[in-house]
């Protein structure tokens, strides 16, 4: 069993590049799922079954032999430091929706 | 005493958004220090005192007002999983420098 598959994941990073017509689909799906984004990297904490559902609606829209969507699954955000350098005000864009 | 300052951390993602003239330079910086990238994302295994080094060096070329870079730090790469939706082809275009 493999037991890293079975682990409940609650923190997400999701960065993409996708092609142009289909950027302003994934972005919104993203936004609906989290709060923060830096230029194309969304982050947050993320339940397990939103997690299921932003997988289904990325993999509606995009081209599977042209897009490329990361997600990096943490279990939750204890997992990670975060260090910012130059202007932490430009990372507050869209704190909140 | 802040145990998570204490950390060694040996793992790191780093994803920016700096100005047009400073973008190469940041860039080559990364790159120097990660073998992997996808768009302005970086990741990999660092060290403790290259982590220093790199953070050192960015802040020599960004300008602290206008220019954003974000690093996130993990322990090692067994704190998170990731997984690819769409061509995961696309990733490894720098899998080796």
């Amino acid at each position: 069993m493999n037991t890293k598959q079975q682990k409940n994941y609650n923190y997400a990073f999701v960065f993409y590049d996708v092609g142009e017509k289909r950027v302003q689909k994934v972005f919104k799906i993203c936004k609906k799922y989290f709060k923060h984004h830096q230029k194309s990297v969304f982050r947050g904490h993320i339940s397990p079954s939103d997690l299921i559902k932003l997988r289904a609606e990325i993999n509606k829209v995009i081209d599977k032999g042209e897009d490329f969507v990361s997600i990096i699954k943490l279990l939750s955000d204890t997992y990670f430091d975060e260090e910012t350098l130059g202007n932490q005000n430009i990372n507050c864009e869209s704190l909140f929706i």
